[in-house]
């Protein structure tokens, strides 16, 4: 069964896919709707730079340096953050392209440890993944799918796992990752757990 | 005047230097204090990455990705960002090698927007900035920098605005720009202007 935003539960048989989504990938769309956000004045996330150790810089004209030795570095956080009705918003997003599990590898320990940490001061912290073969992007919280991790020996996390624990993400045109449409149903209704914990 | 974060207000005449600190530049000693934070779990507070657009990767050695070229980018966003006390807290930090005033051009537009879009959305924002000079570093709103801008003509802050306006952030061997102890004076306060405003 699928937790659809609006309370909606079916069984996911055919997602829709719009025109412009094919060939997308995740991050370009997450991008979109994050920059369709701000343009209405909804949020202020986004992506951060993607960390890299500077060895050597040339300066070949004036005012234009160029990077000439550079390496990729291991993230210490997760790629996006920002705000969203007043609370810090941090979230990590995977492509999938198993049919059937989310290898655990995807996401560093570092950054499962700073969801937990951002958690713990308050944060609304989930992870995004979209399984490419189906082309669904869910949304989990990110302490449900920590203590799952905690409590589980296995390496991946099942497909099945995500339909029962996460929330399916909505695709518009503007916004192709519709996921504070899903945050609003999630973190901030009325009388959810997670607010009558006094967050 | 100096608005220390204990309310005291004295003559700035001499700022202690740590024996430690002689060479260290801010964004390390903010680094060093953002570490010490996480450490003691006081706050989840991150430098960003610095923006760069990737043009060509080699492979050299298995596993080893070497970015050949690559070029800075302008960031669209402050360099800081995080939570603190259940808030979203954004902040911007500058150098200043002048002992009469900051010039404005060393903050992009994009920065001072982004500032505006976030405070607008209920986060706690500003700036630090080093008098490298004076060796004081020093906590500003952001709202009052960006209102101090709006109604001015000139292209520089002089120093003595930030003395009237500013809040001298205090030095120690752990935390070597320790701003949330002034976050805590100017945002957390009980009954501040801050605070009453629904924030």
């Amino acid at each position: 069964m699928v937790n659809y935003p609006d309370g909606r539960k079916t069984t996911v048989s055919a997602v829709r896919i719009g025109a412009g989504r094919r060939g997308m990938e995740l991050e370009k769309e997450i991008n979109t709707t994050n920059d369709y956000y701000l343009s209405q004045d909804r949020a202020v996330i986004y992506k951060k730079p993607t960390p890299v150790t500077i060895v050597n810089v040339d300066y070949p004209a004036r005012n234009k340096a160029k990077i000439t030795e550079a390496y990729f570095k291991v993230p210490s956080t997760t790629d996006y953050n920002g705000i969203y009705r007043g609370k810090y918003i941090d979230f990590e997003a995977k492509e999938c392209h198993s049919r059937t599990s989310f290898p655990l590898k995807s996401i560093h320990p570092h950054q499962i440890e700073h969801l937990k940490n951002v958690v713990h001061h308050g944060a609304v912290a989930f992870v995004i993944i979209r399984f490419n073969e189906y082309d669904e992007t869910w949304l989990i919280d990110a302490m449900t799918m920590i203590d799952h991790i905690k409590d589980s020996t296995r390496s991946s996390i099942p497909y099945t796992w995500f339909r029962e624990h996460g929330h399916l993400i909505p695709y518009t045109y503007f916004k192709p990752v519709d996921y504070l449409q899903v945050v609003d149903e999630v973190y901030f209704k009325e009388n959810t757990e997670w607010q009558s914990a006094g967050n």
